[in-house]
Parts: structure tokens; C-alpha cells; sequence
């Protein structure tokens, strides 16, 4: 049935159009039902989607009202005619529950659910399922290859041939740990070529995206990124926006929901991203500990599972394990770990030390892989590329070309300030309650919101002394936090 | 923060409002957030609702639009002053997860999750995860007796105080089973109370509310079924609109995008909407074979567990175990079932035999439970009630009390006869493809979609004799029905 496109900048954050009762009706579909859409051009475009429907004449019988999700999708221009059926069966809903039953799926089986999420077939729920039999069960090398391959089939590329394309990723959980865009500064500052894209933060209180956004765009078109490639060696963007790899994107929606993020999901979520950007140079940083996401033995799988897919794929893929036992850096948040990104990269400040120096051994790492230092050397090639400055021009380098500008750190709204109700050693600092805090307070999505931590595990500190700031965009945030952090108690002070 | 409610006729099929990105950003949510609304009133109705945002002037800044599912749960005016405020953060997600890594929940863990899902704090991939975790780890009957307590508390009841109370139910799955009504109209014709309440249908074609509502209203208050029951002493209602079992309408709902029903959920679901309306004397249908819902074993196991719940209540439940192998009657679909549950009540028309048969002993099974039979008299009372007419005059009764008229019945719009390529004699009649074709028809939502199979197990045919007719509401869903049927065949021949 051929429709007219309407609009009303109307966000609902998922593909969903409205239609008259009467057509949905007429086309046999209801409330909730699913459709799929058409373009009539030459190279269609077709999605599913899920619809509302509506009574009265706000949408005519051959109208068809969508979000702004279906529109930027779709591309389309307004009153322009679309191509509206039933949306076929999903077959994938049956092989979700083969893997939750423990069955191995086969390459074809992997494909098809990777397809049909991309193509919207399959319902948020369907997804939660599919998230669901992964943590249960976890897939063996085989399946996490064919889950790479699909999500690669599914996307765009951005074919980039180098000899040496490196990239870096850390397995997050742990808060503040910004490491990456001092570590592109100091590589690219080197000479290699670092197209570091990256998703949004999952279940942690930011991402490099999140971070690099609150001063400069992260969202870019394929020919945009290659622009920037060439002026800078580098760029640090998000992935989601580029479709380079759409099932990726739709499944960490749905983890992000249920706080889950199953191991065979998220190695093929990092492989993939490197892949579909032509990284041949990959170091992966495992943070452990039992106040991290992995404790030692499944720090030591997962290093197992990324060097049989490097041998697999043919690329060199080195993982170093890193202490995750607490926050690194002393801002949390976007803004508030931007700042301590630049402090590392500016001579003339004073860096928190726990974050330089995590740096420029990931960076070290880069250079010995690459042959650009010899063995045991590279920490002293970063740290001297860091220390020259080359670092912090290169990172205002790209923050330029990403359309940046360093005037825009915002500060938050409401802030207030933490004081020890003790005098005493600090013991802890439990990762995961100071990850729920800044959430409370509106990380990832406010940037200006988070915490500063004015003290490490192994500090001193006195009765009645600063130790944490909070920062809010809302009143009503700041005051649960408050409770939160009165409850949960996330430092603990001996 | 307080807003103003507007409406627009705006169905979306769950609970979500519409906020000016502006308000969003004030209150600190963001799309696909989720924010608790509040009446201003004496008895505050509290929710917790997703939303979406929109920019412009639309809905203003001082405005909140909210779908008519809203609009409903609120009983809210135009214009009405709401309470809107952040959600508070979930509990009930990390016990969801505690139950996936199969673990026993608590009496309070389980009241907490069925709490969350009845005031909307947990989304509906959330849902689907509590789903998967009793697909993947059964409860056992501790649990399960607490989700019908938990689901009991939180809905309301229907106080019926009387001796004999009786319900039944059958596990679905088997196309065309519709005794309920032809049971129920038998047992109120002896004087029985039989308040039965039902839910759509999750997996199946139609469900007892689906056939009844093609021709009577199933959604009354609670003062109104209780006139009913005076008059008639039965009714069949959808207990949905009751709000008795909230929790087991929501997750049934996930169910169904699912297709996954577990079986701890569905023994609560059933014992919690019998106990809602007070039933006492509970009859249990369980159709098994390897064509059905489930095997003998499972049907041994089912049998088991409802036992153990009757004796915990101290509620008398007796499980039968019937064929489950084929299809029953003729006709299904809704419409189509209720024509042949008519002539199975009429005297004066042919009935199908087997579904007249398993009526019967049905009916028999709850006049001996009650003692309104002597032991082995049940069927001969039951059949001297049908035969005597006085079955179908209850029935026409009931039908009048929920405002029905039989002239209602409609026929499709649009119909296909299937004729066999071979002659030789009917092996088998697969259920499950069954009823993945008629829903492709158009089940159970379109009331007159559905087929007519013209023969059982055991018949003979003749080539190019007719053995289906097919019936839908559209030409689409015809076609897809007919490719579905030429692919899957789900009626063999030899």
C-alpha cells in the first residue's frame, strides 16, 4: 500500500510510525504490530517498524506519520510516497531460543539473526532474548567468528590501507579510566594512523565518545572521516552514526537496558569495530580485579578468546592486563574526565599521575607492536612525545577538524561537596557504586554531571575534609545521589 | 514538576507520554527514559510511564501528552494538573538477574519484581528477561505459590461466597479446543457458579474471551459481573479489564512477543485468575502428546504441581489429562469456533463429535468433583443437559447479560477453498503449523479470520476433494497464508 510521509519531529528513539486506524486496518495490522517500509526509488531502502495507531484525521488514511527515527533512516523528504506492508515472519525468534537451550548455532543461523535485528525485524524484547541466552550461554570461538563476520556483512567499511592501522580498546567497568585520547594524541603524534570509533557508554558513566563530544562532533559521514584522516592521522567519533556496524549498535541498546554484557557480545562488539575501520595493529586493555568487570581468571579467557580470533583473522591483536581495582583519574563524568585528559596532555599542567602513567604504557605498547620502538622502549618514545607537547597539538589538532572547540567545557548547574565524616586510611573505592552514583546524577547522557574524587585508595584523609564533589544538571538528581551515596557508602575510610 | 495533561487519540499500546524536549531536559530524562506520574488528587494514582520528546510547540513546555493507555490508567480530564517526576531506579532488575543465574527468589524478591512490573518500572525487555530466566530455571512450588501470592496482592479480587465455585482451564495449544463455553453453559444450567475469566490468546489462534467477544461484550466492572452472576449464574470475561491479575496481563504480553510461555508463570497464571474470582473447585485440562503444548511427561509433571498448589490452598483442583494430537472440531478461529460451539449446544444442529465428547466429560468431571453427580454420573448428566436444550438456553442467556447478539456473527471478508493434490487418508494434522496459519490469517485479532478443516485424523480423501477452507480480513494475509501452506504442510496425506 503506498502512503505519504509525514513528520513531526517526533522522537521516540526507536523506528515506529503512526497510522489511521482505518489503514492499519485495512493492511491487517495492529497496535504494536510491525510493518515494513519501502522507498519507491531506484535503490530502495526497506525497514520494519513497529506502530501506533491513531483515530480522527490528525493522520489521513494515506498518511503515514514517522519519527525521526524512520525519517533520518529512510532519508525521506516530506509527502514523499512509501511502500507499506506486513512485515514477514522473523525466523531468527527460533534460533534465539535454539541458543538459549544450549545449542551451538551455525554460521547461516548467526547471519540471520544479525540480519533480521539490523532490518528491525526483531522487537526489543526479541533482542533482550537473543542478550539473555548469550549471558547464559556463552559462544565458543566458532560463533563469536561467524558473530564478527555478520555484523561486518550488515555494515559499511571504511577501507583504510596502511600498513600500520592501530587502534587500542579497554574493557570498561572501571570509572575516569580516559586513557584513549591521550593515547591516539600520543600515536598519531608519531605517525600512525589511529581511527579510533568507539560506542557510547553501555553500563559505564562514559565512553571516549561521550568525553571528546562535550567539546567537538563525533558524528561524521564515511568521506568526512577520511577528510580527517588525512589531516591529522586520526579521529576519535562515534560508531553508531556511521552504519558500520547497525547490529551492534541495536544489541547494546538493549544491554544498556538490561545492565548485561555478555563476553561473546562483547568481544565481537570490539573486533568488529576494529575490522569494519581496517585496524591491523589492535592492544586491548583487560582492567581486573574484584572490583573490576573480569577478576583474574576471566581476564586470562578473554586474552585466550582475542588471540585465537587475531591468529583467525590474520591481525596482530595484543591484550594487557591492567589493575581495576579503582577509578583512575580524579574527574568522573564527561566534562570532568575531558579535564583531566587535558591536564595529562598539557605540559604546563599537573596531571593526576594514575592516568599519565596508564597512558603512556598503552602507548608504549602501540610503538613496540608497530616496530616504532624497540622492545622495552616504548613507554620512554611516549612519554617523551608527551612531554614535548607533540601530544596536546596533535589532540588540538583533531579536536578542530572534529569541528571542536576547547571554550565549550560547561560546568554543571548544582554541585555539591562531599565531606569525611572520619578521619582514617582510604580502603576502597567500589567501582561499581561510584559508576551507579554519577549515573544517578546523569552521566552518560548529562556531560557536565559526575563526581571529582580528590583522593585514591592508600590516601589519608581527616575528619570534615573534602573528599568528593558532586556535579548535577538537576536538583532532583543531586539529591538522590546524595541518598544513594549515603546508603551505599561506595569509599570506604578506615 | 507540574504539567498539564493533554490527549490526542494517540494509541501506542503501552504507556508512554509525549514531553517538549525542554521539559525533558529540565526534569533530567531523556528519550525512552522513564519518568512516575502522579494525580493531584485525594488517592494519588501513581505511574511509571517511558517517554519520548518533541521539539517546537506542539506540546508545550507546561504540557505532558500522554497515549490513551495513560490517559486511561489515570482516569485523567483534559487539562488535569500530574505530579511528574524521575522513576526511581529499578530493584527489581538485579533479582530478575539473580533468577538467571539460577537462584531461588525470596517471597519478598518475587513480591518486589511482580510489584515493579504492575507499576510499570520495568520495561518490557526487562520483562522479557524475567521471562527468559523461568523459561531457563523453573521455579519450584515455594516460588511459584509466591508469584500467585505476589500477583494476587496486587490486583483486585471478586468476592464470590459460595459452596461450589467452580473454573476450568485448558493448556493451549491445540487448535479449535473451545469446551469452555459449552462447559460453562452446562454446569450454570445445574446450578453451578462458574465466574470464568480469561486472557486473550498468547500463542494460540483464539481464547474463550476472543470467541465470545466476536458477538458480546467480555470487559465489565466488577459491579457489573456481579449483576451478571445473580442473573445467570456464569459469565465469560476477559479478566484483563479488571485489573485482577495486572502482573500476568503484562508479562503475558511479553510472552506472546516471545512465544515463550514457561511453566511456572503459566501455573501461576491460571491458579491466580481462578483464585481472583474466588473459585474454589478447579478443573484442569492438560492436552498432551508429541503434537500438543506438551508431552506425557510434562502433563504428569504439570498434574503434579497443580495438585501440590490445591492442597497448599486448601482448594480442591483435579487435573485431567486429554488427547492432544490433532485438532478439535472444525472450525478455528474465533468466529468459526463459536459457530461450532453453537451447534454443539443446539439440539437441533449436527455437532462436531469430538468436541461435543470432550464437553461432556468435561462437564461430568466438575458435576462429580462437586457431588453434583455421583462418581462415573457425570457424563450422563452432563449429556441429558445438553441434549435437553436447557445448555443452550443458559448459554443464550449469558450472552444477553454481556449485552451480545447472535446476529453479530460475521464472515470474512475474503476466502480460499484448499483442495488435496492426492488421494489417501489424513496421518496427521500438525498443531503448531496450524496455528501459525491461522495466524497468519489474521488470528486471533481478526475476529472472522481462520480455517474450516473438513476432516480428522483417520478420514479418507479423495484427490482434488475439499479439505480447508481459509478465511481472512485481507488479500495480503491471504496470500501469505496460502505460500505459508505450500511450504509447510501441515496436513499429511499418505
Amino acid at each position: 500500500m503506498e502512503l505519504k510521509a509525514k513528520f513531526s519531529k517526533w522522537s521516540a528513539g526507536l523506528l515506529v510510525v503512526m497510522l489511521n486506524k482505518k489503514t492499519a486496518l485495512k493492511l491487517g495490522v495492529h497496535t504494536q504490530g510491525r510493518i515494513s517500509i519501502k522507498t519507491l526509488l531506484k535503490y530502495p531502502k526497506e525497514i520494519s517498524s513497529i506502530i501506533d495507531t491513531i483515530e480522527g484525521n490528525s493522520v489521513k488514511e494515506n498518511e503515514i506519520l514517522v519519527s525521526s527515527e524512520v525519517r533520518k533512516r529512510l532519508n525521506l523528504r516530506k509527502n514523499q510516497k512509501i511502500d507499506v506492508n506486513l512485515a514477514p515472519e522473523s525466523k531468527s525468534l527460533i534460533l534465539i531460543k535454539k541458543k538459549l537451550n544450549n545449542k551451538r548455532l551455525t554460521r547461516e543461523e548467526i547471519t540471520q539473526i544479525i540480519k533480521d535485528i539490523v532490518h528491525n525485524s526483531l522487537s526489543e524484547p526479541e533482542i533482550a532474548l537473543f542478550v539473555a541466552a548469550m549471558h547464559k550461554h556463552e559462544m565458543n570461538i566458532k560463533e563469536i567468528i561467524y558473530l564478527i563476520k555478520a555484523i561486518l556483512k550488515f555494515g559499511n567499511k571504511l577501507n583504510i590501507k596502511k600498513e600500520f592501522v592501530v587502534d587500542k580498546h579497554s574493557i570498561g567497568g572501571i570509572p575516569g579510566n580516559r586513557t584513549t585520547p591521550i593515547v591516539v594524541s600520543i600515536c598519531a603524534a608519531a605517525g600512525l594512523t589511529f581511527p579510533k570509533t568507539s560506542s557510547r557508554a553501555i553500563t559505564s558513566e562514559a565512553g571516549t565518545v561521550d568525553v571528546i563530544e562535550t567539546i567537538a562532533r563525533v558524528e561524521f559521514s564515511v568521506k568526512e572521516l577520511k577528510n580527517i584522516l588525512k589531516k591529522t592521522n586520526a579521529f576519535m567519533v562515534w560508531g553508531g552514526s556511521l552504519g558500520m556496524v547497525p547490529a551492534d549498535s541495536k544489541i547494546i541498546k538493549v544491554e544498556k537496558m538490561l545492565k548485561i554484557d555478555p563476553k561473546s557480545q562483547l568481544i565481537a562488539s570490539i573486533i568488529s569495530k576494529k575490522f569494519s575501520v581496517g585496524s591491523n595493529h589492535i592492544l586491548i586493555d583487560i582492567p581486573y580485579g574484584k572490583n573490576a568487570k573480569v577478576n583474574k581468571k576471566k581476564a586470562e579467557d578473554l586474552k585466550s578468546k582475542f588471540s585465537k580470533i587475531g591468529k583467525y583473522f590474520h591481525k596482530k591483536i595484543k591484550i594487557v592486563l591492567t589493575d581495576g581495582n579503582q577509578p583512575i583519574g580524579n574527574g568522573i563524568g564527561s566534562s570532568l574526565e575531558l579535564i583531566d585528559v587535558i591536564k595529562v596532555l598539557d605540559p604546563n599542567q599537573k596531571s593526576p599521575e594514575d592516568l599519565e602513567k596508564k597512558s603512556v604504557f598503552l602507548a608504549g605498547e602501540i610503538f613496540e607492536m608497530t616496530g616504532k620502538a624497540k622492545n622495552k622502549k616504548g613507554i620512554e618514545l611516549a612519554e617523551g612525545i608527551l612531554k614535548s607537547g607533540k601530544a596536546f597539538e596533535k589532540f588540538k589538532q583533531i579536536i578542530k577538524a572534529q569541528k571542536g572547540n576547547f571554550r565549550k567545557i560547561k560546568k554543571a548547574k548544582f554541585k555539591k561537596d562531599i565531606f569525611s565524616k572520619n578521619s582514617g586510611k582510604i580502603v576502597g573505592i567500589n567501582n561499581k557504586k561510584i559508576i551507579s552514583l554519577v549515573r544517578i546524577l546523569g552521566c552518560p547522557v548529562d556531560k557536565s554531571s559526575g563526581i571529582y574524587i580528590y583522593f585514591h585508595v592508600g590516601d589519608k584523609v581527616k575528619k570534615r575534609e573534602k573528599i568528593l564533589t558532586f556535579y548535577s544538571e538537576t536538583k532532583t538528581r543531586l539529591n538522590e545521589a546524595v541518598k544513594f551515596y549515603n546508603k551505599e557508602r561506595p569509599i570506604k575510610i578506615r
